[in-house]
């Protein structure tokens, strides 16, 4: 297959700063297709694969999946988009297609095994996939979202991770005007959950470790901040909430929030990948049928049904924007939970 | 409150064995039923409550939750009964009617607290409620059940706890003919589950440590049988699952089970009350958007719902008939497991 040269922000180690470099893109095939990438978003997944903090990166690693771009070229039988359209492209840029879950529009669950956009299997060329931290991407129609052009584009592309991450439980478990949701940690997703919901109508809550996330919590649309660490406050919420999205991406302990949700009301892990440690206690969720529940990024028409409704509500993420030299840096400040609420790179920078 | 004395089954301390005793019923209210108990079925929580296994046991303790009788007498307002009916009790006796649990026929949820129907809190007379180890029992209409005719009424006793708690998990979450559900544990519950998903049409699977039980299961009704700790039989069934009940009252790793949860599946823990050890990993309830959930009996409809579902379908448990006088030495045979699959006394020996 042939490919052409592009330029991109990538790393040939583990333990190596990230640099530019020069990466292969197919050439479009005839459901393809290429898309100048404007912005791209900073995953804490995209700082993890760099490290190889989860094993199993493939050098040079190139990360970003949060892509919002121009089409610059589309194969023959593309019927989606035509060049000069807005595009986006998420986690995902491949899936089997056929198997009961890609049936079902749930290609982030494919049984198979999703093409992850970046560090994943490249069925194409044989090798591992490169991100959006690069002058363009290659993807199949399929998997290309189309983005509303009242929006903030810079500020759209958290939306392709952390606004459908959290937007997914929320649809998934139903939540509407009725509904009182509850948020735990306010980062990249917690802060794009809470948009959500509240957009959603529903009656939402933080729970926050120190109050000094309160005024942010509210000017973001949150209706109460609920500090985890006080016990008044944490019991003056027992049995309130339909759903709790929990984005803490460490091990934390999930039982105190169990006790906060109400009867047949589920909290859904998004952010934390291991055990849950202390232990989980099963009265509380058997005396109130209560679920313990996970869920990863969403799927591609939920995706496009979140940008549909993001540019009909208006909703868009808080970013930090910047550029492509300054990620090593950008990096080190995540670890420090010092941003608000998500770096966005404007990919321009790259061309310099 | 006048009371009139009926004669009984129970214990005066943990560690004494149970023998007959004289306790008070109230005398009917406008509202009440008053059953004659011709069977009650013999549940884990009696002798658990016999013995102060869980702590909190109030003595003399008189057990007894899966009755079913004979309506003698009502009060002046009763319309659902009258005398000479056929009429049942569950877990459940009373319970605050005005939650919001209550309000939509979550009794066994009741954000109040339900009265048990034995070892609660008798609002009526101030002491702590008797079961159904007894001649009679006066219970208010609403928490009275209509037993169908033509089932064979000793074995429709266990119906009422073992029957409801696998029935409401099966009805909550929606099992139907394109179900796949499998069962942890063949006991009372577990062979009640088995009989209940088969006749919502479901395909049905038993996981089982040992083979021994295979030829019961399917004669139940399941249609396969899992070993489960045959590693080669648990891949086979991997993403296979979309309920799993969990019937098995001690402490044992779930891990093994969620990851035969197909994709949007829940495992839900019916029999076992603690800490999930070892530890929960929530990488595969993230990757397959699984719960991991817990249920407790039911509603007062809703085993009104299984009961006459059970009418219908010729559905009852399977029984070992004792007397009242034999439960002592049927304590200790169910604490190996050496009975199939629920004891019912027939209360007529209490007569004796």
């Amino acid at each position: 297959m042939n490919t052409y040269t592009v330029k991109a922000f990538g790393t040939e180690a583990a333990d190596a700063d990230l640099k530019e470099l020069k990466i292969e893109r197919r050439e479009i095939t005839p459901t393809d297709v290429e898309i100048e990438i404007l912005y791209c978003g900073v995953c804490h997944s995209d700082l993890h694969t760099a490290r190889n903090d989860w094993g199993g990166t493939k050098y040079p690693s190139v990360p970003g999946h949060e892509i919002v771009g121009k089409v610059t070229r589309v194969g023959a039988e593309v019927s989606k988009f035509k060049a000069g359209d807005l595009a986006a492209v998420g986690c995902l840029v491949d899936s089997c297609r056929t198997c009961d879950s890609c049936k079902q529009d749930l290609e982030q669950y494919c049984l198979n095994g999703f093409t992850g956009t970046y560090n994943g299997k490249d069925k194409h060329l044989g090798t591992h996939t490169f991100g959006g931290y690069a002058e363009k991407v290659v993807v199949d129609e399929h998997f290309v979202l189309k983005v509303p052009k009242n929006l903030d584009l810079a500020a759209v592309a958290p939306l392709l991770c952390a606004g459908i991450t959290t937007w997914s439980p929320l649809r998934h478990w139903k939540v509407g005007p009725n509904s009182k949701v509850a948020v735990i940690g306010l980062g990249g997703l917690g802060h794009m959950a809470i948009k959500l919901a509240k957009g959603l109508g529903a009656e939402v809550t933080l729970f926050s470790r120190t109050p000094g996330k309160t005024e942010d919590a509210k000017a973001l649309g949150a209706d109460h901040v609920v500090i985890s660490t006080d016990e008044v406050q944490m019991q003056a919420v027992k049995g309130k909430f339909d759903l709790i999205i929990d984005t803490v991406p460490y091990v934390h302990d999930v039982n105190p929030y169990v006790t906060t949700l109400n009867i047949n009301g589920t909290i859904v892990l998004v952010g934390y990948l291991g055990g849950l440690e202390p232990i989980l206690n099963s009265v509380p969720m058997i005396m109130g049928r209560k679920s313990v529940a996970g869920s990863v990024i969403g799927g591609i028409a939920e995706t496009q049904e979140l940008l549909d409704f993001c540019g009909e509500k208006g909703i868009v993420s808080e970013i930090e924007l910047i550029k492509m030299q300054d990620i090593n840096e950008a990096y080190e400040r995540m670890l420090k939970s010092d941003v608000r609420y998500r770096f966005v790179i404007d990919m321009a920078s790259l061309k310099n």
